[in-house]
């Protein structure tokens, strides 16, 4: 396993180049020995994803840089993390390749399960609230999930990492603890996965960052040497 | 991270030794590097757990074998696995320690979801399947698992790994993709760890072994720092 | 039927003498005449069920007590209550015998459905309302059931009718009926059994007590000569 | 208790004097000592309750019988039981009287959940499924109810218990068994009342018969002292 | 088209004549070219349907006015509205007669999820809750339906359009905005049909009045020449 | 309203002018009086839409036509209807114009409700009813759904209304009947817009074409003065 690492891309469907330097800092973190963690994000296309409108672009966005890794030269990834808390284009990604595919919503909210009954996701704008709800029913979490806290603070206001953007954050984090009665935080942006810690020394409860929360589960299933179903739904779509 | 591996404790309640074993070797096999596995089981209780009465002195061993290792000398294990499908006593586990504590049946289950819309649960004896039917619920996969479907073959059975019961169970799965519409298989036995293989060969679909899923699982919460939420449900229970 | 009473067992499965008084007493009140009301404890164990792990050891409680009373000379009961709100060991005692057997919790939320639309628990420590959460799901009420309120009165707290914990128990049931819009109350504990009449008074509305439920509807069974079906889940365990 | 028996009265909501009687002798078979059944039906009226359409004239039946009962001279009912599967009237008649009302699919449906995981109703015509299906999610059992099974046989045929008819019927309760995996089996239909010791012996799993339990289910609420809440929705109407 | 139009029924099942005056009215309002809206009232019962039995009432009404209609001379309605909240006899209706039968809250809620995620319906009394919490089940918008509000006007308070009544009925509607977070509101009586534009300006969001909305799904389904099923459940009933 | 017709435009997200002018054609035959009926499909992409990936490319279509057609000289649409099964990129188009936008699976399934209990989809390949699937769930009828049936029929055959396709179309639909006791069936393509008469007539039964009901219910809510509600998710989107 030495000379051939375990490769992880990890997907940031935006083209802010330094939040996707900022996931790829934090896969690298949590990938552990003999793995190979890249990040990637397009060239053009919204700086973020915050409506369905951008969700569609961000969903091609997606496709595309499984498309890209797997035509490219070398070995291709062995799993690969959509980096966008709205999971865009996750199950057109599934039939894109065989390899694992998971979505940040998705990984932070079952490793939220793991560790505690009751979460609520904290999350950037009002308005992406919708597409949240629906992550949360698809993903069999409606149970679990017990409350969805927009900051209106936007997606770009995160990377400059403000005082006043982690106060509101850990405001928000610490209703979500005492009136939803949450006892785990989903962190709902990629641009939020360096306030994990703060957060979680904050709030005295576990924090999940869904990219954190991807890159353990995307190894897990490579090296328990499982892939995407390919029959019915994810089987691949005609040229 | 070289000196001081990561500690993952398999715990098998019944007390069967060779089972043990072999779920160890599972455990070994997907660890990865800088992992050290271990695995337990009771020297006295049931040699297999398949009735709710039995399920409850599972659980008993489950609470039993943490706080042992939590009290022996040396580094406590970083996460612990209840490897019975039943997942028996997990609530009290996660009273018991704040290290991170899944159960099979709810790794597999996670980890189906990743790779497929619907899974089947492919398990030992009839009876067990009310148990099976709870955890679905519990964790909020009734949409996602679209059959439970019993063998009626023992346990410890499956020890022989006897060519009939291999077929039996076969025959299951493949009746599951063809008849419930699974494009999955979840194993409902720790005892199926080894048919894992041969399994996915048979069906062409992910077969889902709980044993390897959870080390996974627990592997990438230990890698993040995560622990349970002892905030409420989950606090230390009265001495 | 006058020269052979129906004979109903109520288990307490902690250790507390009083409470197996207090708790026989409410059931001999309901029970009409031609029944005979027998109400038992464990000698060892917990003194009170408020965790998880206790839980476990309640259950192993309550499968022993139904050993015992089918094995002992004389005729066995014809019927089993569960005297705690988690219902512990409730599948496990069906195993064990074909009598009917009902806990506490199931009955209180089946009757309250019966006098009302939507009902509130109100109960003991806040680290006991996941178990609670999981009984409404099980049995069906997650519709039904519109709070859960845990008082911070400890279960010992209640064999003392202290004065301050009756009036943090009303102040509870009335915000239940206030906030949560609850038009029944179910009391979350065995051992407020003997309250029952003083919170229906403060709050104007029913106000059910499982133990006095439980009696009643296990009455029902008995002369409708119903017993636990024993297809499958709930066929004798292996020896 | 010995001079003041509880008074329970079963409401017939349709013209069939014999199916009266026969709800009546059930009622007093399992009411046990202390207890006086009456059981009424209307002058006028549809002989047989099979349609929706049907279902308003019976509900207004009900409320018109609940209303002659307490307007009576004499002790009014301690409880009223609607002895029609569809249940009508069930909300008006709470809204009617302060004494408990229990319709018989909600007892049935109640007490098939307290003696096993899956029922399954078997019941008359095929049209009548539709209000079955609402009812069962009306009082939260759609996970516990399996199937609901239409004989075809209509209600009146089976006033003359043609052998026939018991035949189709027991044909279905076990292909409810069978098919369904039903561990308990639900009679559809107040005519059907003194099938039920029959098909449980043909069955071999309990058999409930939705008049028996309504009247234990409806004496243990009395004994209780528990009445229906009148806050909100059943209060009394406006005149 | 234009000698032959499309006939449309609305029946107001109280006695109200200036309330099924201004619900023909907007009946006429929303109906476009080639269509003829009537609106007829029973001429006893009940002066508003506020309680479960004033709705079989209200139920029984309905089943009469089509009845009625159908047996006239001259071509019969081609679609039949039930213009009260509860939507009374809406099954019955539907085996009375294969022209599409809808119910105003069946209408208004179906609508309201067409322009929005989420809705709370704004009504009269407390007491009528629990039939609209039926009916959001019945029809499936349990996620979508986030608030049941009462103001406690009474439904002939309507009539008169008191400032009162208005500001009252405002008040509740901008408090499910703000505290439900609806994004839509329901009118919960026909006797609000009138206030729908003065809603709707001062709260900023959709305000959907059920007989509007109905009138215009019914005409849809007649230019489409659907018609209800007659199969099994809505079959005609026996005479 | 003579000289202003209502407008509603139709949007096929593929490239199949055919199919385009078909769908056209049904709209207008269903649109009555005073309404203004054109079909749009983009020049470019795929020429079905028969995965998650052209999905994603269909919703892009989507919320480009209805750009264009607001930005056009004239006056825009009053409303559109996205007229694939797949509903692709209808809540970005909520978010594009604040006229109603409905999808044709939306308003078929809203449709079939009304007119019975229970309908089943019957469509093209079995691939796309995991998307089928997340819509039922979406709009709330799980419960009302009963079936979802693939044909392999691939939606270009259905623009050659090969003999072929519709008998096997017929048996898909008469198995729902019998099989998933459907009492309606939902057409599960544009293409089988066409279908709909000979089905109702092979079947006995309501067959429920999105393309038609979609312009009914768009027109209701034009006539009705009801539009998108533009608070938090839909609205406008950051330029």
């Amino acid at each position: 396993m030495s000379a051939d690492p375990i490769r992880i891309q990890l997907i940031n469907p935006n083209t802010s180049v330094p939040m996707t330097e900022k996931i790829r800092a934090t896969g690298q973190l949590v990938a552990g020995p003999g793995v190979s963690i890249t990040a990637v994000c397009p060239s053009k296309g919204p700086s973020s994803i915050e409506s369905h409108t951008e969700e569609i672009l961000a969903a091609q966005a997606v496709v595309e840089a499984i498309g890209e890794a797997e035509r490219a030269s070398g070995p291709s990834p062995d799993a690969h993390v959509i980096a966008c808390f709205g999971d865009p284009g996750l199950d057109a990604a599934r039939e894109t390749t065989g390899a694992p595919v998971l979505g940040i919503a998705e990984a932070a909210m079952h490793a939220a399960t793991l560790v505690g009954r009751h979460f609520s996701v904290v999350t950037t704008l009002d308005r992406t609230l919708g597409r949240a709800e629906d992550l949360v029913l698809r993903y069999g979490f409606e149970r679990a999930c017990v409350g969805l806290r927009a900051t209106e603070v936007p997606v770009l206001a995160l990377e400059e990492a403000e005082a006043d953007a982690v106060a509101v954050i850990t405001d928000s984090a610490l209703a979500a603890v005492r009136e939803d009665r949450a006892d785990v935080i989903v962190l709902g942006c990629a641009g939020m996965t360096d306030l994990c810690q703060t957060l979680a020394e904050a709030t005295g409860v576990p924090v999940i960052d869904g990219v954190a929360a991807s890159v353990g589960m995307a190894l897990g299933l490579v090296r328990m040497g499982t892939r995407t179903s390919r029959l019915r739904e994810y089987a691949p779509p005609k040229a």
